[in-house]
Order: C-alpha cells, then structure tokens, then sequence
C-alpha cells in the first residue's frame, strides 16, 4: 500500500502519467476526427491519419493527373533506403545530370531526416525503400520555358521485406518533384513511433503554368545566401521554379561585379553585405539541384543610386534629391543618365559579369518608375536633348527611355554572347497603351505586371501579343499591410493579403473578366506564362523573411501548378499540412489558424 | 610591373580591395552624416557616431531624469571588466538579492558578447571597466506595485588604464535597468575595431507609469519555454516589467497542475506542449533576475473548453457547441458551469498550484467574453436557477456570473494562504456601468481595459476609483492585420498596427479626451497602472513571435517609461537602433525602414 502510494507520487511528479497518450485519431468522411483513446485500442496519431484520410492526402501542390492512393501506411526503415537514378535506356546517368540527381536524392533523405524528433527514432524497424528513378533525358542541366517538369510515380509492397517505388521523369525536373511527393506520401508517425510511407500509388502529375516565381528584393534591405537558400528550400517543397533575384536598387548595390568592384564597396551597405561571385555560383547551383532557375534582375534606368558615386559626374542623376516625392517614390532616388556613354560602358560590365554567373534563359532589365522629372532636373540631359533637336515633353523623355532601353538591350546581347535573350520588363510607361507598339518588340519583352489585376492594360497586353507573367500587387505583393515609413498609417498597398486571396488569384479568371479569351487552345492563353509573388524589403529584412513568403508563396504555388477549379476551402486541411511541414523543414512560416484547428478537421468555421 | 599587376589581380580577386572602407560618418547637428572618407582621415563608424550624436544617444526607452552624456567614447578591454555589487551600508549584498546580482551581472557581460561579429575581437585593448552597484534595499527580491524601479548612474574616466562606472538604486530592480542602460552606453566600433563606453556620463532615472507589461497568449498555440525566455529577453532590453501569461483557453490547456494533471494531459495540443512545474519555476526565476514579474491567468468561466474532459458530465459547457457563434466568439466553444460544486473544487487545485509557482503581487482571472447563451443551452443550468428562484434573463445570468466570480476569488483566497489579492479582470458586462457597482470592490480589482481607447466605459472605471491598464485593441492588440481564419477578410481587428500608432498611444491623453482629469496630484492619474500590449495566437506561434511584438512592444515601453511630451518623429533614430540591438540580441524583430535610412539620418522623409 505504501509502496503504492509512492509509486503513483513519483508518477505524478515525473509527469509520466500526465504524458501517456489519451487521444486517437480516426478518419471519418474525409476528416481526421479526434477521439478518447479506449482500453486496448491502437492509437493512431494525427500525421498518419491526415496522410491517409484527405483526398489529395497532404499533398501540395495537388497533382494535376492521375492519383491513385492506397491509404495504407507500411512501415519503413530510414537506414534502409537505396535511391537509385537512370537512364531512360536503363544506364547509369550522365555526370551532368548525375551530380543533380545525386543532390537531389540527398535532399530527399535530409527531408525524411526532419520528420523525427529525436534521434534514437531513425534506429527503428520497418522495411526496406527502394526507390529507382528513370530520367529520360539525361543530358539537360538548366531549366527553360520548354522544359518538361512532369513525373510519374508509383509505390507497390513488394513483399514482406521492401517497398519499391518507382518514378519516371523526362527531365531532372520533374525526378526531382517526383522525389518530393514521395517524401510527402512519408511521415514520422508519433503514435506508432515508426517513419511511415503510403503503398499502392499511382500519380502523374505537370504544372498548369510554366512560369512559378518568387522575387526577393536584396537591396532596400539585404539578406544572407543561408535566409536566400531557405527560401529556395521553400519554393522547391512547393514545386515553384523561378526565384527572381532584384539584386540591386537606389539604396545599396551588394552584388560584386568583378569588372566593377567599386559598385559594391561603395553601394554595399556593409563590406559584409556583398553577394561575391562565390556566393552567386553557390545559390546559382543550389537552386539547380532543386528545380529552381535564378532569374537575376537588374533594374534600370530608374531604381538606381548607391554604389555609382565614384564614376564620376553625370552618370547618375537626381541621387538622393530632395523632396524626393517629385523625383520618385521613395527616397533615395536616383537614375542613370541615358545620354552619358559612361553608364553603357559600365552596364556592359555588369551585364558581363551577371551573365557569367547565373544561367538563366531569360533576364530581367527592370524597368519600372521612371520618373522624367529626375531626368529633367539635370542640365546635362536637357543640353543633350537640346542639341539633338529634342524637346522636354514627356513623350520626348519617353523617346530618350526608348533609347536607353535599346542601348541596353544591345549590352545584354553582347554580355550574352552575341545572342538575343527573353526580357523580362516590369509595367510602366513603356509598356502602357500608344507606347509599347512603338518600342517594344513581343517577341523579345516579356511583361510583368504589377498594377491591379483589374487593370484593362493587362487585356491589352494579351491583345498585343506580349507574353505576360502576373504580380498584380493586390494578390501577389506580400509586404502590404504593415506600418508605413514614409508617411503617416499604414504602407500604400495595404491591407494584408491572406492566403485565400492569394490562392484564389487565377491569372486565366483575371484575363478573363477583361474580356480576354483565354480557353485551352487560344493562342491569349499560351502567353499567360504564370505568377510571381513579390517581396519588397523596405520594411523586412532576414528576421521576417520566411514569415512573409509563408505559407502564403505556398498559396500561390498550388494555384499554379495545380490551378484547381474549386476555392480555398478544400485546400485548407493540406494548407495547414503543408505550412506544418515548410516549419519542420527549418522555415519559419505563419500561422494561420490555432494548431486546435490542425487537430479538429472540420470543427473551425472557415473549413469544409 | 608585372609583380604589381599580380598584386592587383589577386587584390580584385579575393575581394580584400573591393572591403576597404570607402564611407565615414560624422556627427552634424545631431545627425549622423555619411560621407567619403578622406586620406589619411580615422574612419568612424555609424554605430560609433550614433552613441555619442543624437541627444539620447541611442538609450531606449529615454531616461526620464538628469541626462548628461559625455559624447567622448573611450575603448574599453572585454575581459578586465569588474562588477561589483554592494549594500546601502558598503557591505556584501544578502544572499537573496546577491544572487540577483549576480546573474543580471552575467547578463550585462552576455550582452556586450552580442556586440562582437567575431570571437578575435574580444581580447582588443582598452582600459579596464570597474563597474560598482549600490543597491540600498538588500532583501527586496518579488516586484510589486510599490516597488523602487528608480537609479543613478555615474561614468567616469578614473586614469588613463581606467573607466569607473557608479550605480544607486534603492532595489535590485532599479540596479538592473542601470546595467541595461551601461550596456546601451557601450558598443563595438567597427572602423577603430574596439569595444568602446561613452565617458562622463550623469543618468537620473524611473518610470512613469509601474505597470509596464506584454500579455503572450500559450493556449491557442503553444510557445517553447526559450521562446518565453526571448520575449523577457526583449522586455528586459526596453525595461517592460510584467509578463502576463495567459496560461490557458478552449483550445488548449498547456498548464500542467500537480494537483489535477488530468488537465493538461487531455488539454494540452501534444503530451510535449506542456509547461511543467518545473518549466514555470524556471520562466519565473529568469523573469526576477531580469526585473519582470510573472502574472499568471487562469481565465474564467468563459475561455475554457479542453483538458476538462475527464472531469464529469456538465462540469463545462457548450463545449465545442455549434453553431459557435451562438454560443461565443470563435471555436471552440466552452464555459465552466458555476452551478456545479466540482468546478470549484478543480479551480481550487489550479489556483493553488498557479500560486506554489508564481510570485505575482497580483492575479488574473480574466473573466472576458462570456456568454449567456452558451449557460442557457445547459438544462443543468437552467433547472438550478429555477430551483433558486432565479429567471432567465440576462440579470439573472449577470447574477450567476457574479456568483461564480464570488466564488472562484475565495477559492483564490484559500490558495494565496487566506490573504486577499489584487485581482485582474478584462472589460466585460461585468464591468460596464450598473453592473460594476453592484458586483465588483474597487480595493480588489483592477479592470484591464481591451475597447477601444475612446470608449467611454473607460471615464466611468476611473470615475469610480477602479485602476486599469490600457489595452484598447486599437492601439495594443499585435495581432490584428493579417489574413482572418473565421471569416473571409482580414482578422477583426485589422488593420495591422504600426509603431508610429502604438508609441502614441498616451494613456493619460486618452483619459483627458474623455474628460477625465488626470493632471499630476489627481487621484484619477494614480489609478493608471499603465498599459499592456497583447498578443492572441490563433494565428502567431513560435515562428512569428519575435516579429508581432518586437519592436512595436518597444514603442510602448518608451511611452510608459519616458512618457514624453514630443511625438514619435524625436525617438526615430533610436527606434532603429534599438531595433538593431534586439536582432543583435537574438530577437527578430520586424525591420520598419530600409537599412539606407539607418545609415542616412535625416534623408527618409518622416524623420526630423
């Protein structure tokens, strides 16, 4: 009796007794719903039930094929997993692609790595994973518009030792999106204390949109290569492909070019804030390995500023002038001036340099918020426009834009060896309606938008012929809502956007309402390339990166591999799965409801 | 020729030429001003400039007192710093407030480490730094209302090999804010790469208002005990001094009772999202030695729901009730039922444990948002008021709930030893006009005030002699402005809060404009105990908690310590700064402007 007492005391003092496990998960109509655990009953933790009870079980971006799930769990052991590539013709992989394929199964391990707690869990039991995966071809190293990124996989019980799993690939592309999904079909089951993997499936899966970016501003505020490649470890767990890198702005310069280093020892804004060649190839080739391409903007004429100071007179102008609101958005302001020879001379060299280092097929030249009144502040220009017959209106600055944007485009040409290369250009004055007829060429400009996703001049984009990737910025900007910092309440695009709305921005539904036809067939629907979700970082910096991007990025990338024809609600089980996996992996996301809700499928109003 | 051109190529290609330092910045009317470092010029650093430029240097919140600063820094020597703490008397401190000492000694030291980029920078030269700590009150060690937070501190340049720093204060607490601002005096020069301490340096200083407090919610998510241990870090940096924990709710009930562990082993999200005792002792212990007292609140009868399960048939109610907003403001659904004996019975276990644990000179009892509904749908309920004679109207229920408080306060009684407490309650029908005479004793409770700040319920608490604490959800709710989860939109309360808003949110101010007079030696000013920023989680967790409070939570700090007569526009500079040192300290913070500004005083237009 004594002994007892001192046994349920010591009990209740260690906890152990107000740890055991009192709740199980069962999955009911498609929901996991919690339940008291009874007497003798196997519980079921929540992971394991959310993997086999959802109709697209945790998966996201939902496959856009065929998706056949067994809904039944096998037990595996973490030690035993053989990843094997190949060839379609059954040989080893080329070392091109071998070296890719080997990063990425290693990704895939790291994956599973996350999903335990402790340590001691990676010892236990369970059969034997072999995964073999068939990349057809097996020479393509860099992703393009034409690339293929579909995947077929399938995962048998072999027998009472092994599981097999098959995926087969085109592309790296798509062998690397196939090794995500099965690392999604995998959980640590806390219930059973055993890393588990669904059997008997069958998936296909291709993305509706080719185009699947983020853009990361690194010069109003900068970040570290390690927060850079956090994001790309996001965008690679929800099959986005492009990270558009806005490498440099009016407030600092910290990309190092090698032909110019004074750019960033004068524009960086620590000699620790630089992006060197080194850090370049190290994100260039880290994206490679999980299906990103890194598309390198560099904008000009306008956003221009820091790092330019030691080239002399004139080929900046306007550099932090004052009141700034006449001279651009937001201070410091600053342009290059297109009539000095100087700031070809040197934007070759960036160009150069730039090229040396990222291996993207298309280039982003900014292009956005020129502001002619900058330009018509400086003597220089005006003599210069003066003597060529020139006069001051704004269809005259819109002519020396033109002239501009042509002398740099023959820049980029030579800076890519002589070869005509896709242009990415932002909306503005150039791309509006009258002008871009005029001076822009839809077989090299590709616009990206970023007025409201009501605007007409997105329809007479379409009309024109232009390729377009969407950032309507009341969907797809995600620092809006915050306090302002140049004036008073809150920053100018607010309010936040919410993941819902982000999901439900579909870019053939905004043509759409435009009056464009964009039906499967149309030629207006191949120019719709896909989305991009924009962080400008005056007001974030490293500390809320991933908060920012997600899982509200996530949001948009299922809308774009997946584009669904139903709302948000029948994402929102995966959604919630999804924002707690991107947090396992080491990123730090939103939440977006109480984790109540996670346990409680269906009991939170917003659901089912 | 051909050596020196090696020279330069291998210069360019790693990179050393392109780090040197090019800027400087240099103090000019208050400002610091970038600009080209001339040759044979000493470079001075912008952290540098900033400690010795602007009039508070970069000190936040400001010292209400004498402010005399030197604004000649002198390098100091990281590893011959002495600390040392005495009585009033010149004798040792008691063991109970010397171990105190001890460790806010330690973590003035853990500060300064933060400064240093690298581990060779701290054996760099310097004087030594004898720092001596006068603490008159040797026994003090649980803040309370009345407590002295108040101190002096004195920095001189003894000798050439010295630099002496004098702290008095008349408690351990004011002791502790002295270190803080020494820390704040002192920071690592990167261009003369020293440790340095600003000289000649005569501080007075002591809050405005007492109560200086954050409420964290740990209920509808869960925080890591580290991640509570961050927010005192940052709450100690800004000299906030309550941390009000919000233990539990409907979704969850993390707080693990020695006495009823029943609780949190049902209630808590998983049987590793629990506070032990031990947990608690350890939050509590790192909060004293940091001048942060620990209010815990059990919230009642309303904000209740799981971990009550295993209690018996109609213990709580409408537990999970649909349609929720029937029966309360979002899901889950609950209320304890004040007509059932065990009810008490299970409070009483709570409150005693909560006050073994706990060293607060106050309690919470919440009492927020309960719903008449949510008791009327019980038939257990119903039957007992018609047994009592009671209707069902919203008196009778108003009379149930006083009940219930009457109840539950002896219960809380009993558990402090059968002393009375003061009690914390939010703003409710309980404490709107008619009811708050009748029900509540304005010696007792202190009534936390979460309306807006311009609701005039507010004049009638302080008309009748209640304290309060300023919470009004449009100034101090840190979760409002993101993406809502029970509704389409955006959250209740959006929009989002900027700092600018929460910096001016003057509880005094508030107060006149709804004609209560509060000028100095009124009654009415000494029933503000001050204000308290919240932060609900439904949608926050560990991986955003940093950013929703910090720096915002600073800005109230200031208002509550300093309480300056000027608006935010003065303390902008050192906003970024002290914004600079949390991240520095390991907190991350939301960044409010680009680094460009930081760097450029004066030039981001809502500056000076």
């Amino acid at each position: 009796m004594t002994l007892l007492l001192l046994l349920m005391v010591s009990f209740i003092a260690t906890g152990n007794w107000a740890q055991e496990r009192v709740w199980t998960w069962q999955c009911q109509e498609g929901r996991c719903v919690k339940q008291l655990l009874q007497r003798n009953e196997t519980p079921q933790g929540l992971e394991a039930c959310k993997l086999v009870c959802d109709i697209y079980s945790t998966l996201w971006p939902r496959p856009t094929g065929k998706v056949e799930l067994g809904r039944v769990l096998v037990p595996i052991n973490y030690n035993a997993i053989t990843i094997i590539g190949i060839s379609g013709e059954g040989r080893a992989l080329s070392e091109n692609v071998g070296q890719l394929f080997s990063t990425a199964a290693d990704n895939f391990r790291n994956r599973l790595t996350t999903m335990f707690k402790k340590q001691e869990q990676r010892t236990s039991g369970g059969k034997s994973l072999q995964v073999q995966v068939t990349i057809h071809d097996s020479s393509t190293r860099t992703l393009t518009m034409e690339s293929d990124e579909s995947y077929e996989l399938y995962i048998s019980e072999a027998d009472y030792s092994q599981v097999h799993c098959n995926i087969v690939s085109a592309q790296f592309f798509g062998a690397n999106y196939g090794l995500e999904t099965l690392s999604q079909l995998t959980t640590f089951d806390d219930a059973a204390d055993n890393l588990v993997i669904m059997r008997d499936v069958n998936i296909t899966d291709s993305p509706a949109f080719p185009f699947r970016a983020l853009v990361l501003d690194t010069a109003r505020n900068y970040f570290s290569v390690a927060s850079i490649k956090r994001t790309i470890d996001g965008m690679a767990a929800s099959k986005l492909n492009t990270f558009h890198w806005h490498l440099t702005d009016s407030h600092s310069f910290p990309f190092q070019s090698s032909t110019y280093p004074q750019l960033s020892q004068y524009g960086a804004y620590t000699p620790q804030q630089i992006y060197t060649p080194q850090d370049i190839t190290s994100v260039v080739e880290y994206a490679r390995a999980r299906g990103v391409r890194v598309l390198p903007e560099f904008d000009a004429p306008a956003h221009v500023g820091e790092g330019w100071q030691w080239a002399g007179p004139n080929v900046t102008v306007c550099v932090n002038a004052q009141p700034w609101n006449k001279y651009c958005v937001e201070p410091p302001c600053g342009q290059l001036n297109p009539t000095n020879d100087t700031v070809y001379e040197i934007l070759g060299g960036i160009y150069h340099d730039i090229f040396a280092l990222f291996d993207s097929d298309m280039f982003h030249m900014g292009g956005d918020e020129v502001n002619f009144e900058c330009w018509r502040s400086s003597l220089d220009i005006v003599n210069w426009m003066t003597s060529q017959g020139m006069g001051q209106t704004n269809d005259d600055y819109l002519q020396l834009w033109d002239m501009f944007q042509k002398k740099a485009y023959m820049k980029v040409v030579e800076a890519n060896g002589g070869n005509e290369i896709p242009i990415v250009l932002w909306t503005s004055h150039l791309t509006a309606e009258g002008a871009i007829d005029k001076y822009l060429d839809n077989e090299i400009y590709i616009i990206q938008i970023w007025t409201t996703g009501r605007d007409a001049a997105i329809a007479n984009l379409v009309n024109k012929g232009f390729r377009v990737i969407f950032s309507n910025y009341d969907a797809l900007y995600f620092d809006c809502g915050f306090g302002a910092w140049v004036a008073e309440g809150n920053n100018w695009c607010s309010p936040y956007i919410g993941w819902h709305k982000v999901y439900m921005n579909n870019p053939y539904t905004l043509l759409t309402n435009l009056g464009v036809d964009v039906s499967p067939g149309t030629a207006a629907r191949e120019l719709v390339l896909g989305a991009e979700a924009a962080l400008w970082t005056e007001q974030v910096d490293e500390s809320s990166l991933d908060g920012r991007f997600w899982p509200r990025a996530a949001a948009m990338a299922e809308r774009l591999w997946s584009n669904p024809d139903e709302g948000w609600q029948q994402a929102e089980y995966r959604m919630l799965a999804h924002r707690e996996r991107l947090v396992q992996r080491g990123i730090q996301s939103e939440a977006l409801e109480p984790q109540w809700c996670y346990q409680n499928e269906g009991s939170c109003p917003s659901q089912g």
